[in-house]
């Protein structure tokens, strides 16, 4: 059996377990999955443990639909650089004679959607970018440290059940000088570590890139990782050898402060940092690592996520 | 002034109130906005009130993401009765060359997003539509009682803050005999009122009917109001001639239970019920109502919502 068939197979075990312990609801499409209560009751937990954590930084809490505008997606470089996986919204703004000729394609099984007019939105690719564009002008004196969560939305149907299409991020943002969005950077490396190994998941960082599309996009994983500009933590699920990112930490130099025209409180354009918590991957780990049945989990992590 | 421009400056003044208390955050989109902490945390508290009141019916929890396969979209009647409201969701799926097209009509600012492709995924238009295909086959004696929340997609775009596109829903949906069905309806009717009730919202309960497209949508509406299917609770938001829904109970019949083969434990086609609490809207209309300051909210009301 080759690498990738043995891969494929262990990915196809672990989505039936989850599915048999209702944990997961199948949708039809791969990455599309329903939760249960169970799930997300850990979900919640997790998120309500990081919340304490970070209470004393006192973070603004700003939360995105999962939705964003056309015009602020097209100012970013997304459709460089991740064409493949946009999530854009199109409807039917026709009158009758339209939807006449609507029904006519979808009931004769042509592609129905594709006289479909794009709307005023995107599916959001990431828990922040949102945040930027609604942050144009100057910042406050010492920056802003933003507490993020959404739905986000990537095209990439896989049989891996950590490789969702539509998952939560949970993410802390810093926006303000180059000094301190590295720090943020820096602190989130370690602190996100502490975290994630206190409720027993043994997470090693590496040094990553961004999946950019295409022969052009080598240059770009080559750049971003010799700048040391994004680092994640990442943990076996379904493969020893393809450990799982379940956190990321970015650094984006001035790239959103130039792009939306945001400023630090000394007139120069900010810089902008992210820590993104994969919720629904982090979820995966515990279930992978402590088992499927919450009772069984160690005391510990059941203390700490107020599982008891 | 005319009525549509007095409804539409009063829709303006409390959007601009709802900027200026920063409650919401204006995203350039209409009907797409950030929320703040302190709206997040209305909705989050209103949320374990109704968990909290509906313990002992020991509801199934189950949480669908925001999109849902295209092709059981196709199976319902929404693209024949909605299609103004629908979301599709278009991606990338060529190679490098197409990838040059798709960037030359983009920096020529041509409709690029024409030519992307639809994915297997439909934005959700309400939260119990994943669920009646996943409930394919025979239901368990009794039926089953199902708590949903997701974020669901309106192609309506407005200045009215309460008719967002992207907005959560919190369902608790009936699947079973016609009786078990109508009875859950009908309980919810009662049951939501007086949840709303004791937060300060004085709703009334209406017959209402479904937004049908089109002219043979007005016999739809007619049809749906006759059969006293649907009932709204509604309230003044921006308008005390034009209350605004902020709850929806619907007794589908044997709609879902046909075009997704449910059938009840007797083996005949299963009928379904759902009850929606539209969170945004009970949020808006609680600001609306006690004023934008929950420190000055009624005392019993900051109780039940545990605020204070």
């Amino acid at each position: 059996m080759s690498t990738t068939d043995a891969l494929q197979e262990s990915y196809q075990r672990y989505l039936n377990q989850l599915f048999d312990a209702k944990l997961l609801i199948p949708s039809g499409v791969k990455g599309v999955y329903g939760r249960s209560g169970t799930f997300e009751n850990v979900i919640d937990q997790f998120e309500q443990y990081v919340t304490r954590q970070t209470r004393d930084m006192k973070p603004e809490v700003v939360r995105f639909p999962p939705v964003f505008n056309r015009q602020h997606y097209a100012q970013t470089d997304h459709i460089y650089n991740f064409p493949d996986l946009m999530g854009s919204v199109h409807s039917f703004m026709g009158r009758e004679p339209e939807h006449a000729e609507l029904l006519h394609k979808f009931q004769c099984c042509g592609d129905w959607a594709h006289d479909l007019d794009a709307t005023e939105v995107m599916l959001a690719p990431a828990a922040c970018y949102p945040l930027y564009p609604s942050a144009t002008g100057t910042l406050p004196e010492g920056g802003r440290l933003v507490d993020l969560k959404s739905f986000v939305f990537r095209h990439e149907p896989s049989d891996d059940p950590a490789r969702m299409q539509s998952f939560r991020m949970r993410e802390f943002v810093r926006l303000g000088t180059p000094e301190q969005a590295l720090a943020h950077r820096d602190f989130w490396l370690e602190n996100a570590q502490r975290i994630l190994k206190s409720i027993g998941l043994d997470v090693q960082p590496v040094v990553a890139n961004d999946p950019f599309f295409g022969r052009g996009g080598r240059q770009m994983k080559a750049t971003q990782r010799d700048q040391h500009l994004k680092f994640e933590l990442v943990i076996p699920i379904c493969s020893e050898e393809k450990p799982t990112a379940i956190t990321s930490c970015n650094y984006h130099l001035d790239h959103f402060g130039s792009v939306f025209k945001i400023n630090s409180a000394d007139g120069a354009v900010a810089h902008t940092a992210c820590m993104g918590f994969g919720l629904e991957r982090i979820c995966l780990a515990l279930f992978k690592h402590h088992g499927l049945n919450i009772s069984q989990w160690p005391e510990s992590v059941r203390k700490l996520l107020d599982l008891s």
